[in-house]
């Protein structure tokens, strides 16, 4: 018997009384003693912490079942089994001594809203699935999103066996020891969901600062890093005149500041990082004759991003040719950007709209399992704000009233799109 | 029977030629095989080196003698033995992996200088002395100018028996182990010459860019040696946007090119050198939320080195002030300058202005014996060139007749004040 607007809307107030409570529950497994969370791919408290929430999904009335890598999915049959499913949730894994919140929060949100859409409204037409993914951070096995990876193909469950944790154990090893892998009574992950949604915390301070409730995601960053070496010559620190200096920091430092007015000369989304120095011989009484530092530069629009990184290049190498020095200049990592379905993001819009909460739309400068959803079936991320900014931290915080907004509006987007 | 003018002109062209055959001859006690010298305290190198001068010296004709320290003196008796003994000569350890002639031209020419006045001239008035120094450049125990210290009263030989090599050998085992120390039956090595003269290799490039043939030290410059702590905020490279960055890195390198302008435009013979740099945690993708770096400070005068460093520390503090930050500032080592004897310089400037020697005064950036003896006696130091500014490495190198040069103004100014 179909409820009453009223017991929906008093139905919905308990599961969302619920959140905070559940979330606590979570970081329970592989707690730290200094308050934050460590829970590593295949470890023993990973393993309980899929356990715990494949029982809490049966539970609720939801069908839950593993894949070959360890995700863990809760499933809301749907009366037109031939409509494309609606996926929803994140990582279970954290960082070492990361917070309760990063990944988590997705994932109990997701559990939750299909247990109270379940009772609530009965079956959805379209199905409903709720994913505990196994892996996203690559904090012990450098395999990041290997948990969405493993269902979008990016991946193989037979990946890279060998590939070992800082035990010496290997990946096969691991997975072998969780029960997990392609021996194991499990089916392949392999699927193609009709859309993704994640609900996330920031991870950053935009939110905050300009106090909004929810974040809608346009896209998730693309991504360049570099290492650039600047050469010039060694020299005795003490005997060498400043006007015969060759020095490599001293050139290298002028470099970091034209990063940061450059990046800040483009403006918003893009940002450019310089995160880490060594020169050599790094000695207080020698002129470092040679100095390395990174760059993480990073745009919602890749050809900007390139333009931007192009024009930087040129600059650095005519600073360098000015000091009679020699730049090296190698991309180690890039990663395009992925944009939101930009049907999703009306509609997550206009939830926010509806029901007066205070929401922006935004660029994700961090890397999230939506952007490997996002290449293969219409994706999209809400995000919740984090308190200063913290994250991968035990001081990550998201206060429970915020947590409650993006559950809701993860919930109704649910509901309007599956009933 | 005194020699003639022709004949003693024709003896001290001997004594020219044998100084790179003696070099090359020293620098086999401890020759590493890439071509370079380590000749560390009290190792059986260092301790061979010192019984093969000990037979040269004896061989000819002056006494030799050690103190307990293991200081090797080459003693020239002069006539009248109540005015005050002059000293000659330098360090005969090195640096890991050092040249040739860092220190070891010092000594050499000493002992040569002393051996042809012998010959040429017989007994001087003044009591010569030629001084192979157990050591200066710490390298094996950090006990930099041990040597001189021991005669001028900065160290005793029982100073710190316990400080350890990187061996795990104490100073102690390693001195009485070489046959020293207070129970060997060596004199104590406390003693204050009446004068002491230096000859080095410069260890910078000054003398060969600006194509001179002899530098005549003005002193040693005064040195401090400063850690710098800027602290910002530590934040997501991707999350957090440019503006709203605390980012300690930027800011120190902004610092680090005020560093060089300000030196440069202070002038010679000011250096102000930024060698080591640390962000924390130092990774790409994380914002240095701190960043140690490290400033060395050099001048002539006191004063003005005082006077920079305050105006520095001061810009810095604005600096990090103007960004939010906080700046840490500590100095570990402060060196107050040792000027060298106004009458010494003068008589040698004039040795080279009579000689059509191409010379200029100049300070010493780098520390040398000279410094501790200058504090005690009237001292003086006088510099050959050292190719490309290459000092602390097997590439050290000094041209023969440019050793050659060095040594005739030494040899000259002990004539005319020993005579």
């Amino acid at each position: 018997m179909a409820k009453s607007t009223a017991q929906t809307a008093a139905l919905l107030e308990q599961y969302c009384e619920r959140l905070q409570p559940m979330l606590d529950w979570l970081a329970r497994y592989g707690a730290d003693p200094q308050g934050g969370v460590s829970r590593l791919l295949y470890t023993p408290e990973w393993v309980a912490a899929q356990s715990a929430l494949a029982q809490y999904m049966t539970e609720h009335g939801l069908d839950a079942f593993y894949d070959q890598a360890g995700n863990l999915t809760g499933r809301l049959l749907g009366t037109e089994p031939s409509l494309p499913a609606i996926a929803t949730g994140s990582h279970i894994d954290t960082v070492i001594m990361g917070g309760k919140y990063d990944g988590a929060y997705g994932v109990v949100a997701a559990v939750l809203a299909l247990a109270y859409l379940k009772e609530a409204y009965g079956p959805p037409k379209r199905t409903l699935e709720a994913l505990s993914l196994a892996e996203e951070e690559g904090s012990r096995f450098p395999l990041t999103y290997w948990g969405s990876g493993n269902i979008t193909g990016k991946y193989t469950v037979q990946e890279l066996p060998h590939v070992q944790d800082r035990n010496g154990i290997t990946l096969a090893e691991a997975i072998q020891a969780a029960g997990f892998g392609a021996a194991s009574p499990y089916v392949s992950g392999r699927r193609e969901p009709g859309a993704y949604i994640e609900l996330h915390i920031e991870q950053g301070c935009v939110l905050e600062r300009s106090e909004q409730q929810i974040g809608v995601v346009t896209g998730i960053v693309g991504q360049r890093r570099i290492e650039v070496r600047v050469t010039g010559e060694s020299n005795h620190a003490g005997t060498t005149p400043m006007s015969w200096r060759s020095d490599s920091l001293a050139c290298a430092a002028e470099m970091i500041t034209t990063v940061r007015r450059t990046a800040l000369a483009e403006g918003d989304p893009l940002v450019a990082t310089v995160g880490h120095i060594q020169p050599f011989p790094g000695v207080s009484n020698v002129i470092a004759g040679e100095t390395m530092f990174t760059l993480d530069i990073r745009h919602l629009d890749s050809q900007r991003l390139d333009e931007y990184t192009e024009r930087l290049r040129s600059e650095l190498a005519a600073m360098a040719a000015r000091e009679g020095m020699t730049l090296f200049w190698q991309e180690n990592l890039r990663a395009e950007p992925v944009l939101m379905n930009a049907n999703m993001i009306d509609e997550l819009q206009q939830i926010c709209e509806q029901n007066g909460i205070r929401s922006r739309q935004m660029p994700s400068g961090a890397g999230h399992d939506a952007q490997v959803f996002g290449i293969m079936c219409p994706s999209a991320m809400i995000f919740v704000p984090s308190r200063d900014g913290i994250s991968h931290n035990p001081m990550e915080y998201t206060a429970p009233e915020e947590l409650i907004q993006g559950f809701r509006v993860l919930t109704q987007w649910l509901y309007q799109t599956a009933y």
